[in-house]
């Protein structure tokens, strides 16, 4: 389902027979980017890139999909020839996955057919906002919680398999130990992690009885749940079961807790884990957590080792939108610019130079036109040339690391969770030149 | 993808392979329910359950799912067999999709062995809860925007492919009059509506010749889009076009605002289309809305006949989460129950009782225990029998008209998307006496 070129807008189909009806078969330039940041956030961190080529290198029309448009009566025969034997023949440049990134700023260039191009829009912008939206939730928990491990629970609230496969793969990208979702692993190698459930316990009569049948048979990585009725109680449970599991030769390695004050909770679980010896007995949390409430456990120094988050990373429950566009920057070698109340966009073929800190923490960026050749990084490479990979696709791992350096270079005034700081993202002389040329153009022409 | 049995969290094999050692399995109810409504919602409506039983209709691990779990070590040979034989052998019980519901109502109940009920946890969240999710926040776009045209035009900031495609289906569902997402229509039929695009306009170097060349390819169902540059001025090249276009036959049916201030946009683009001639031309906006800013449009009288709803639909935004639990409610005919603080939920299998006023309005609940036979419309019904569908699929078109139905007969006090109305939702005796013994049960084992 997710590899069809008909997750598409109707109006993509529309406009590209009126481009074949009217020759518009040019080259056109189109540059995904936000206009500006969600509320509350201070960066965002491209996600989502590895999707988007794997679907273009692939990208061709089945005969049944070609089967359905002809029985429509929409298209004419020359659109549906057109269709029939398009593959994707362009260009394609990006900010590699796991890059932090601005408004304004390009995170991928389409160059291509006119009508190519447009087909291509909808489903691009939906790869890559929402894994770009993810990753970036995902980077504020880790900020939020350095030195913990931190595991994705969110699949059953995600919206569907898709959003939960891709927020687990987003959420390792930006640094997350891994996820509970089991085909996570098999798709990509992404670490898995899992416990048990409140059902378990309550299938059973009693609640040791419940947790020593659980040992028994899952005794690696032993993690207990102990928030079915009462954690303090469940807990002095585990200290009178820890003996006994030993001499079968296994390790509680931790107890979860799921509900409650988990400040009030995980002081108290503490101390009876370290007054009946079980000091090396971890406590990892989980239920309804998001970066502000951990930010605010971390602060209380609740004696807490890591966290399952859920719902409000998988949904980014807080900010559920990035408003990525794909906007027409360049049509047959002419600039173009959208100029609509609060939806201005700079025209132009664009990259992005990235200025450091002696001490590699990042210090501003500029946008300018490709080729203007500023000091510092330009973030945008060759993907794709002609519809061919220019370069092997970077492991998870390579992207996982590139995302940790990136968040280990974030100023501090983009760190704090809790407090949005700036950033500066400066225009440079050649696109501003180019803006006002295209603004006299368009002035001109009406 | 998306009919995986690997789309599961990792306790739920950890959980399966113990109760297979431990010989508990027998037979489990797990009701699907919401604990609370989203701030600001009045009701909620179902939706997905068609996805769900097509999932739970062919269930099995594939050769390769097989592989990959055994390559994992994790897993011990009996619990591998049990999955190579594994196939849906339960019960579902469910509300039809497009049935209103309320907190602590059982949407739907999976009876079945335990090791297989617990397996399908996350998935059958996971499908259902989006879906209700979107039904629920297009079912109050049609109650601020009644008799006009809704379209679905949010596929591209949907959370994934699966969520953009269920989202069309969701909200045609409650009653939108389509979507823009053209896989939407080859999969299910749902109507498909499209317009044109900025880039259409910005790609060519005069406004009118874009309007007339694309006229000329897409003459059907012709809508024009008026903001890319000044809508005004926009509306008179459009007046100034429709009498050569109409000596060609064809006729404007509307045009698209897509930015800025709506209402005096739309009357000043009205002003000019009818002192133009153009009154037949209907106007058409899109461009950031939901119901809230809907509903003030209609109380302003803007002259607006339609609305493309995006974003705000197809990722609930103001609320992108339903907070839908599965929680086991008997297992081996013993009645469970869930305590922790704030997470109580209702032992035993249950079903709800709507009555109703003289004039068919929805007057109240009540949850009880199945078989207990209250007055009113058991909303519950038998859907799979031993794991055979046990009634036909009732066709989009049939769910369609069972959400009108619905949202016709909602009382006053819900209708109103700005202020949140309450709906009497009652405990019965049956259930109220069996939550006071098993909790005696479970305060007598501890």
């Amino acid at each position: 389902m997710g590899d069809s070129p008909l997750l598409t807008d109707l109006y993509q189909l529309n406009m590209m027979q009126a481009y074949l009806a009217n020759g518009l078969t040019g080259t056109a330039s189109f540059e995904l980017f936000v206009r500006r940041l969600p509320p509350g956030r201070s960066f965002l961190m491209t996600a989502g890139l590895a999707q988007a080529v794997e679907w273009l290198a692939d990208f061709h029309f089945s005969p049944d999909e070609l089967a359905y448009l002809e029985k429509t009566g929409r298209f004419d025969a020359k659109m549906l020839d057109y269709l029939a034997g398009l593959r994707f023949t362009g260009d394609i440049d990006a900010m590699p996955e796991g890059t932090v990134f601005f408004p304004h700023e390009p995170i991928l260039r389409v160059t291509a057919p006119l009508p190519l191009a447009q087909l291509l829009e909808s489903r691009l912008i939906n790869l890559i906002q929402f894994q770009s939206l993810i990753a970036t939730k995902a980077a504020r928990v880790m900020l939020a919680a350095p030195g913990k491990v931190l595991v994705d629970f969110g699949f059953r609230r995600a919206h569907g398999a898709e959003a939960g496969l891709m927020a687990a793969r987003a959420s390792y990208i930006a640094g997350f130990a891994g996820t509970a979702t089991v085909l996570a692993e098999m798709l990509w190698g992404i670490p898995i992690y899992g416990t048990m459930a409140h059902s378990y316990v309550q299938a059973h009569e009693d609640e040791s009885e419940a947790f020593l049948s659980f040992a028994r048979a899952r005794p690696d990585n032993l993690t207990l749940l102990i928030d079915t009725y009462d954690p303090e109680a469940a807990a002095r449970k585990v200290v009178a079961l820890v003996p006994t599991l030993a001499r079968e030769g296994i390790t509680v390695q931790s107890v979860r807790i799921d509900s409650g004050d988990l400040v009030a909770v995980t002081r108290g679980v503490r101390t009876i884990l370290d007054n009946g010896g079980c000091a090396a007995v971890k406590i990892f949390v989980s239920g309804g957590l998001d970066e502000e409430s951990i930010a605010a456990l971390a602060r209380s120094r609740a004696p807490i080792d890591g966290y399952g988050v859920g719902t409000a990373l998988t949904t980014s429950q807080d900010q559920p939108v990035l408003d990525i566009v794909y906007k027409l920057q360049e049509y047959d070698g002419v600039a173009k610019r959208k100029r609509s109340t609060a939806k201005h966009t700079y025209p132009g073929r664009k990259q992005v130079w990235r200025r450091r800190a002696a001490d590699g923490t990042i210090a501003g960026d500029v946008i300018s036109l490709d080729g203007a050749g500023l000091p510092g990084e330009a973030l945008l490479a060759p993907v794709m040339r002609d519809g061919e990979r220019v370069r092997h696709d970077p492991s998870l791992a390579e992207i996982r690391a590139r995302a940790a350096r990136e968040l280990a270079a974030l100023p501090p005034t983009l760190r704090d969770v809790g407090v949005p700081g700036s950033y500066s993202v400066a225009i440079g002389e050649a696109l501003n030149a180019l803006t006002a040329e295209v603004d006299r153009r368009i002035a001109a022409s009406r």
